[in-house]
């Protein structure tokens, strides 16, 4: 298997690098980092275990780029968009493409240009950041739970989640990417728009009783849109949430990564949609309207202060 | 008549400066203002026109102030505890209190302590900031709504009225104090806690988008509450609203001041109280639940950041 990695921040270099590390054939597509990755590689810290790819496949078009069997993008769904420029010279007819991205509807959106190929979604359950140029730091989890959407036969599916899972990356396999896509998001709702909305990690927002319960009853929301959407999720699902957050290490989500930075924010693919697809079926997320809202201010806000408006 | 300003901030001072220019007595209790305003005493910017109080009945101490006719009270709600040490010197047994404070439930709770005293709820429509020791800014608007609570006769409540109107502040008498506060909740709801929420002024909330359908999402949310409670309001109110902030000049309501300052937010009665009204009344505030989680957190971390808890 030929792979390629279309967005090399901290996700897509921390699971390119892996697959790279155990000896596949990785080609990475860069943007502003190449130069310095040309020269130096990747860096990679990780809890389980730093690594050093000195010598990788880089490059900064992607027509440069051989045909990949398979081609995972890690992307911001801001920047989804591109892909119809991107993927072209690198597909062949039976290239597979797994959305390694947070959100929902991001593999329907991606059949209007590309209706026929191959799609895998992938949800990464990974605490990582960029820390430079090439370099990340792999803090806590990082599992991956893939789903086939389309057009994918089950040996090629297992034949990927082997190569993952030999190259040390836990593999979760759903045979249901909707229940998965909408399990993902009872966490990034809550968290992702809290942590910039309130500008707080994680913790602080658990600490306090208020903050808590709020998350709590977005928590309960986004599992009742999924429901009405068909996904079949237990309210104690949320429960589980919390206790996961509780446990985990104080952490800034990427979306509020993005704000600090100010990054666009990933409102379409986590709020909008799910909003979109929750009122389709009968159902009106208020809870979650009113964050989206307020993310939608705090994000043209943002990027008028980096002048990117 | 004799008249008591307790708590002078933006609006004691305004209404009491007014009361007192016209010629009515007028009693202020003063907190930490007490002795440069004994010195100095007030001074009213005001677009109505500026003016000065130099020889005022200043005190620190409600127990060194007569017996008054009418109590008018303008503290922070959050402060409305003190209320049962300060008022019992300078009541007589027909005094009555003017509640002129943002939020609902006031009136209720003051006859916890209080149970037959004569109680009028007053909402100023005002814009008036505090800008030195015993000094404020009179922006714009002024009115003053006023209705009866309990146990004043319509001759008093008519004499009282005068008074105010001799001394230039507009008075609407409001004959259903329940519809009249809600009124004011369409309003305050809204701006209050989205103007600290998304640390912004009126006007940015307004000319973006999301916030500005949010805001009216909100008001309509207020209007559904407040009809399930008894209040009789047209959702029309809400465009009303609306275009009435649209022609306002940009304004930081009182609870944007009180975040900005880092004092304690009137969370209790212009958020909790009235979703503890709708609750009762068969209604869940759910978009008004997320905004006063939200303020709950930031208070929090605003008095410890201020060091108050």
């Amino acid at each position: 298997m030929k792979y390629a990695i279309i967005g090399c921040g901290a996700v897509g270099i921390y699971y390119g690098g892996r697959l790279a590390e155990a000896g596949n054939e990785v080609h990475f597509l860069f943007n502003s980092d190449y130069d310095f990755v040309k020269q130096n590689g990747l860096n990679i810290k990780s809890v389980n275990g730093d690594f050093v790819l000195s010598d990788i496949n880089a490059y900064k078009d992607s027509s440069q780029m051989p045909k990949c069997d398979v081609i995972i993008v890690c992307l911001k769904t801001t920047n989804n968009n591109l892909l119809n420029n991107i993927l072209p010279p690198i597909l062949h007819k039976n290239s597979i493409v797994i959305l390694i991205q947070n959100g929902l509807n991001l593999e329907q959106e991606l059949t209007q240009s590309f209706p026929n190929i191959g799609i895998i979604g992938g949800m990464a359950f990974i605490c990582s950041n960029k820390i430079g140029k090439g370099a990340i730091n792999h803090l806590d989890y990082g599992k991956l739970t893939l789903g086939v959407f389309q057009n994918v036969s089950e040996d090629i599916f297992s034949e990927i989640c082997s190569d993952f899972e030999n190259a040390g990356v836990p593999i979760e396999k759903s045979d249901n990417l909707l229940h998965s896509r909408w399990k993902k998001l009872v966490w990034n709702i809550p968290y992702n728009g809290m942590t910039v909305v309130l500008n707080s990690s994680t913790d602080a927002l658990m600490n306090n009783p208020s903050s808590r319960q709020l998350i709590y009853d977005l928590m309960l929301e986004v599992i009742e849109a999924a429901n009405y959407c068909g996904a079949n999720i237990e309210k104690e699902f949320a429960d589980q949430m919390m206790v996961y957050t509780d446990n985990m290490r104080p952490y800034n989500p990427s979306m509020k990564l993005d704000f600090d930075f100010a990054r666009p924010l990933e409102i379409r693919a986590i709020y909008s949609n799910p909003i979109k697809s929750a009122k389709e079926n009968g159902f009106i997320m208020k809870k979650t309207q009113v964050i989206e809202q307020q993310l939608s201010f705090i994000n043209q806000k943002n990027l008028e202060k980096r002048g990117n408006l």
